[in-house]
């Protein structure tokens, strides 16, 4: 895994607004935000998406995330929010540590857009065939 | 709370593609998909939005990500994915009983789209503001 920005903050090399820590856990303010109160969520434990971390970082993320939600709806006045957490470059991964976004979402639109195309109604067929080849690989 | 779709399905009122269950968690097929494999996580303790549910429940969930995950991508092929989670109708919530999306998101495009449109730089006045007014809300 490469070093990634995230890393060096985590280690100190490169500071951040940072609004929580814990053993296994790191909140800072992303330095560039979609909104006031853009906040990322990483764990100590390096992992490059969310399949590769472990069942115990990712409990420790879980967690603290309803806290500081509570915190930055507080402080900034939000009422809404999304949590958003992204694996792999389709997916709008920029910084190969694994990173949950918690975005306010003001009443002026500013925070996170979001495409929401659906491709109709899931049929029984496919949903049973999906629902098996799924629980085999669990 | 209101009783909601979500509660009904894990009451067992209403049938579910389910992938996975435990005492505190249930996942299953979204049954109006973003695209193959998309899935729904949610905590079987009720509660509204990610703020308001406990740090217990929220482990739980956070501890099976990384496992639904890769079941997920395994068994649709995809190798990139999202994963979602809104609160409230302006973050564009639906349902409310809270839910975590995994999205998975297929080179053609399908899943989830996502608009990211920064506010620029955070200035180091405005971040140590909000870090001083998030840590005093925690």
């Amino acid at each position: 895994m490469a070093d990634t920005i995230f890393q060096k903050i985590l280690s100190g090399a490169i500071p951040c607004h940072q609004i929580y820590r814990d053993e296994q856990v790191l909140a800072f303010l992303d330095i560039n935000p979609l909104c006031p109160g853009h906040t990322l969520v990483i764990p100590v434990e390096p992992a490059e998406t969310l399949d590769q971390l472990s069942d115990e970082a990712a409990a420790a993320i879980g967690r603290v995330l309803p806290r500081l939600a509570r915190a930055v709806m507080k402080a900034t006045g939000a009422k809404d929010y999304n949590v958003l957490q992204n694996n792999g470059t389709a997916a709008h991964q920029a910084v190969f540590h694994v990173h949950f976004h918690i975005i306010p979402k003001y009443e002026d639109g500013r925070g996170l857009g979001i495409g929401w195309k659906t491709q109709g109604t899931l049929e029984g067929t496919e949903g049973a065939g999906l629902v098996k080849r799924i629980v085999e690989a669990l």
